[in-house]
């Protein structure tokens, strides 16, 4: 499922991470937008109510569903690196990706695949026995689901050699190195803020299935999805225009195969 | 599915109640004598760990597995009354039933049956719009499961009322009032301790669908299922000596079909 | 402390509503139009670094400190009544105003005085047991701290009773009945959503401690402190409205005495 | 505070690791063995009912109360090693030693210390952003409580730094390599099992300052508290063993100074 350059392209984003009172993404507009949701299942953000309101909403526009596994960490939203052991780890994936999945079918819909949240997306990339786990944790669930993550990550690893597909994803807006990997947050110019620049790198991943490297070089990305972040102010008008520039660029913004 | 009399009964225990370091309930032993399993699913207790080891050691022995869905309170195991909204609560059962359904499912069976836990048990043996709530969440995880209720219970009329079978639950370690109604906690003689008393009791109800009330009369129990209890000293001991006498008095004991 | 009429007013908002990565009060700006702050301790909202920060920025501005003590619900927000028992919710407010405490010390403050939020605020209007539970962990908490509530309710007469002193709270954006007891949310009519019309009855309420109930003439509300909401749009420009309009009336905003 | 030979010591144990209705430690038992009671604040155990418990029972017998701060993360009982930003951390260990303070006050005593639990205290060894993290926590909570941790751990380098007591601790069930560090969980004869030696190796800590490393020589350990541990079965007699041998050589059992 793995691709270099492609004229059809996946759009992705998180959604449903509000929790109780709280909301954080804005779920309606992003729907109209994506092609892949990545529903949070309730240990980073996203309760019941808001994970069926989200399948709904999803299933109604065609959009693909994913569950946006995460470490149980509400106070730190996933955002923070835990030393789970793998078993307890496998089970805690294979239980939100249940959860969700009873959405999802009551919306006439399924999890079509799983992609890992914050801080356990990061570690994943690294961490052979939590990428194991992750991997053990979608298997247990059954169904053969997708795995979404960084091309060169254990994660995807580990999920080609179980034999699930893999679906590899680039960030429009986040540096890369020469190695074609991500600058880490933190480092200066990590995160492309011009608008302009985020659709036209996009545009780039999307035909060409490079991008230019912070160091002045094309590199190549594996581009199966395009994340579209939904948190930020403005996400949403970006994010229309991301695909706008796709479609009129000749690009197909469908959801993965 | 509701019966009066029967040379068949259903044995049922709360199981994986233990969390995260706790352990509560003898799940290996219990598991040796029952027909039914009302596993905890991470609301009231339970983790994702423990779900799915009851449920491997279920499917092992033959033990059918029911969910066990509570209000969201760890800190009171379940047993404080809350003011859930309907859609909540709804949504809050289906994930529940979602999440046990993949370790189930992982171990070769599946979820057949829903009980409510503690406060949620009680709450909708008489409050229609939270019973209305859990048929409304079964319903949501879809398969037409039954529901394990009280005789009577608004849970039971709403669940048949939405065409989903019933199953009717007695406890033979608690006295009755003369309409059929159990004496509540709290009130003198509400709980049978005497171990015999409790052996007798549930022979009566599986081979005559009666128990002897409070006022001295014999009075009807629907008795699709037997509750056994498992968190406390002696628990196992007397729910094999309760399976011991039934079989002994020619009861079959065997999962509700 | 209860007065019926005053040309001194407290003006009180809850605070720190957010959660890890969540955020729900402009604690900012509202610090600068209040006296008094009502922080969330971590049960429904708040954690320890929003705590922290709300403790500094009350104390940098000289807004008084209280606790906003709650029913451990942060899924519900602590909107859902529960049926606690006396000892544990007495323990539980207890720790709440223990943890705030850390924070207004170390900001040079102190915890003022306590008030509950949303459920057990309604709850302890007229259940006795949780009332007397409220202000026993208010007195294990020791420093003889005041408790805000309505005017009428069990906690204010327990409170009073166990000699602490209470403040009596109106509600400038709320209907009242003839009986000066508020119009129950959802019933028409029960929010007030004119902001000129919640102007002015915030100086009547300060000047004449009386306010026009729904069914036409005046009513006593006992005002020691003003609630001013600051989870809605445009909260934060009402508030600064109503502190406006009673400094130009001659009505001092102050912290209760 | 640290020493090496002594002819007086401290016995510390960590109580009150129930939660809700699950227990683990015998509180009652270990109260009237221990000198030093590490009592769990709610993050890895610990509800604000059973802090209170436990600290009437402390009181009440003269042990010392001191604040066993953790990770938030009841599922994993504080086990799992977290990446928490050091504010945030800071923050909620003095969150804690608040909660926990308001018990020790309301039953007479008063939190004299505090020991990070389980992953925070393995961390803390070695990391030194956490370390100062802890350290700025328990400043923050004022009071210069004395903070008890492993000698030559980096906790205990920031807590003397910033000028706190601080007191080193020994465990008698644990191997020691030659350069008087643990030898690791998992390696074989990591932990003592046989009581008689535990109880010798306890005494030579208390006399000598030293224990025999697992190559066969004499290292000093520091000794200003010994840990007892509370949650395995024989736990309490092993440590009314340890209380009567120190004793009966002579060495005073006592709460640190």
């Amino acid at each position: 499922m793995t691709r270099s350059a492609t004229t059809s392209i996946d759009l992705n984003a998180d959604l449903g991470e509000g929790f109780g009172h709280w909301r954080l993404t804005d779920d309606e507009h992003l729907l109209s937008v994506v092609t892949s949701a990545n529903v949070a299942c309730g240990f980073h953000a996203g309760d019941p109510a808001i994970m069926r309101r989200v399948c709904d909403l999803a299933a109604e526009r065609g959009v693909r569903i994913g569950a946006q596994v995460s470490y149980r960490d509400l106070a730190g939203f996933g955002r923070r690196s835990m030393d789970v052991p793998p078993a307890e780890l496998a089970a805690e994936v294979a239980y939100q990706i249940g959860a969700l999945e009873v959405f999802a079918r009551a919306a006439g819909s399924r999890v079509a695949y799983v992609k890992p949240h914050g801080a356990l997306y990061n570690r994943v990339v690294h961490d052979e026995e939590q990428a194991a786990a992750v991997v053990a944790g979608v298997l247990l669930a059954g169904e053969g689901r997708a795995v979404l993550g960084l091309p060169g990550s254990r994660l995807l690893a580990a999920a080609e050699e179980a034999g699930l597909p893999v679906v590899t994803e680039a960030f429009a807006d986040r540096a890369y190195t020469a190695r074609a990997t991500l600058v880490p947050r933190g480092t200066a110019g990590a995160v492309v803020s011009d608008p302009d620049a985020v659709v036209a790198r996009a545009v780039s991943m999307a035909l060409d299935g490079t991008v230019v490297a912070a160091s002045g070089e094309p590199v190549p990305v594996g581009a199966g999805s395009l994340c579209v972040h939904g948190d930020t102010p403005g996400a949403v008008e970006l994010a229309r225009r991301v695909r706008a520039a796709l479609e009129a660029a000749g690009v197909r913004v469908a959801a993965f195969s």
